[in-house]
């Protein structure tokens, strides 16, 4: 039996490295001889940047503080595999490094773009007979790959989304007696609304949920969405609205780019740039003349692993080690899905799904999931999310602040 | 015995609450009939915003629920009481109320503005002979009130930026082996940078913490500045800066409005704002041609209480109960201050000091806590920030989600 490497892919998650605890613990305990990890991914491998992985996972405490660990622990790439076709030579490359580690076994962690790679180098070394497997495992915040019911990385990003909104909007509401006040959050997810509509969690027994939702799945009327804002101020003196990054108008544009001007620069001589939500709240402050606030949740939406799901942090753990024993049962080029039997009860079984097809669809947020006036979710989302947020995962502290674990330069 | 009145001012923070739920607590062990909440502040008291909180806190659940309840739960303002020479209709008005309500002990848990508000309805009575007595309970983020070694609220804020620092420090490192990435992560304070100073916590056994910080204390020099960024970038490829609000240039202009040009305005017709670390960033991007992220932790550090630090929960507790104690046993026109015996074992007890002088002191960091070339705190101040984060109070969770405390419509 040959080794193994594995690496991680794309914007990280909270539980990204959950998966690869999970793919390490179902290697050691198989008997794979050297697990390799690829430092930066397959950037890292095209420098030759592999390292054996054993030499820090020699306890049980590492594992459980991996799990416990933001961002990607063996680092990370956003780098685009070219064709065969185009460029032999990067494959070439690639296999004879692989042959260099005797590694037979190849797993990556990511989304879209990683199941990509997955699936070029598996049809290479089909083609050239090369006796490498290959075998994706699902990870993304934004929850867009298909033939999964949901991507390890959603729950956890979600869950620290509601528990924000949540807490931001019981402060936006403390100044009652004064003026108005409006709150715009702009949530990532440049074409998939799942994380934006996940702020409609918040919406509970004490909290009312953000007043507004828009997805970037919908076309954006401002002159709308003022007016509305306008109406619920008629009721409320706070409002919170929760918007998609990724928000475009009917032509096409992005909102976030909308009224952007190339010649107009600062005194530092810089061009000023400006996101959705930025936009929205000074267009709401200025057609209303009342407060508005710009808030973005920014990196912290996909690292803030204090507040991590552990339903997702048990799910990203079990698709790593899945797709590892799957490996060594002989399959290749495919990817670890999860099938939820029932959403409540939540029970939930893995699959695998051929790679094949999974890199090109990017699943959005079903239409009939937005309110007909495009300015919510509706119960049948809610419903979907609701369990993937269930669970905590206490962190490991050390002076009050929680440990992770790092490779030592 | 009369009867109380409490009210909560200014921005809230995530221990604001627990203070109150220790006022709470100790008014009901020590017999006052009634206990009021002022809706709103001093602002709802005037509008006659005035309710019993015994209704709401008829069990222990629900005070354990209060001190996990982020924003301020009787709600708060931003109420600057006029002096009573300008304005003693204010004055009366306040006192009629206070009769109407047969309330002899006033108690505002607040910041500056809040013991201003105290020192001179305090004043006031005196002069009038009026026998109400009057107690601050202190609270702000920013720690900079005086006479006390520290403010509930500062340590919970501290304890969540600090966290996010570290999980966004590693996020940001993990694309290593491509572009060099810089974060300016904008942190509240305008005049005080003791939170901006508190992401030096993260620099710890597991990470290397902010390369720069900037507090509001030192003019800030933006050419000096790039060159130390340029320099880092040498040797390193992720940099993370942290800067203060309120940082200023040398001649006092704000770097948040530098730049700032009131004749352009966007295609929405609305002029474009801006915060320090968004101005540092792009000037980073622009002058040194690298890809460069400016993040604001925004109302997360003061509402973000499922990340609150147990000391300062404890702490704003103690300072609550504590109020009312000594307000029982005749005290008045004090705050209640905290006095830290050692650091290391953390050792505190509870004082009084008389509320005059407090509200026009704006404690700022020592100049000496801040490194000679201005870019760091020193071993002192951290010394002084790391037994305030110590400790979790884990929220109460409903659908994974941390449940609040709320007034019923």
């Amino acid at each position: 039996m040959g080794n193994m490497i594995i690496g991680q892919s794309g914007g990280p998650t909270a539980v990204i490295n959950s998966s690869l605890a999970g793919a390490i613990k179902a290697a050691k305990i198989n008997g794979v001889e050297r697990i390799y990890g690829m430092r930066y991914g397959i950037e890292g491998l095209l420098q030759d940047k592999v390292f054996d992985l054993g030499v820090y996972f020699s306890n049980l405490y590492d594992l459980s503080l991996l799990k416990r660990t933001p961002a990607a622990f063996l680092g990370s790439c956003r780098y685009k595999l070219p064709s065969a076709k185009d460029d032999e030579d990067t494959y070439k490359k690639i296999f004879a490094l692989l042959e260099k580690y005797d590694i037979d076994k190849f797993l990556y962690v990511g989304g879209n773009d990683s199941m990509d790679t997955i699936q070029q180098l598996y049809d290479y070394a089909a083609e050239h007979s090369i006796k490498v497997r290959f075998m994706g495992i699902p990870k993304t915040i934004d929850n867009d790959l298909p033939y999964t019911d949901h991507t390890p990385g959603y729950g956890s990003a979600a869950k620290f989304i509601a528990t924000s909104m949540k807490e931001m909007i019981q402060d936006n509401e403390s100044f009652g007696a004064g003026d108005p006040r409006i709150a715009v959050v702009e949530i990532m997810g440049r074409n998939a609304g799942w994380l934006t509509g996940a702020t409609a969690l918040s919406k509970d027994a004490d909290c009312g949920g953000p007043d507004l939702i828009y997805l970037p799945e919908l076309p954006f009327d401002e002159d709308d969405f003022i007016e509305r804002v306008e109406r619920i101020l008629l009721t409320k003196k706070s409002i919170v609205v929760a918007v998609s990054e990724g928000l475009r108008l009917a032509d096409g544009t992005l909102v976030c780019n909308y009224g952007m001007d190339a010649s107009h620069t600062d005194a530092f001589g810089h061009q000023q740039l400006s996101g959705a939500g930025r936009m929205l709240s000074n267009a709401l402050g200025y057609r209303l003349g009342c407060k508005s606030r710009a808030i973005e949740f920014s990196l912290l939406q996909r690292c803030a692993t204090h507040m991590a799901s552990r339903t997702d942090v048990d799910e990203a753990y079990n698709v790593g080690y899945i797709a590892v024993s799957k490996i060594l049962e002989g399959e290749s080029g495919k990817m670890v899905t999860i099938e939820v039997d029932s959403r409540e009860p939540y029970v939930a079984h893995y699959e695998l799904h051929d790679v094949h097809g999974i890199a090109n669809v990017e699943k959005k947020v079903p239409l009939d999931w937005i309110t007909p006036d495009g300015t919510y979710v509706t119960e049948q989302f809610v419903n979907y999310v609701k369990p993937l947020v269930i669970g905590m995962i206490e962190p490991h502290f050390a002076a009050g602040l929680p440990k992770h674990l790092k490779i030592p330069k």
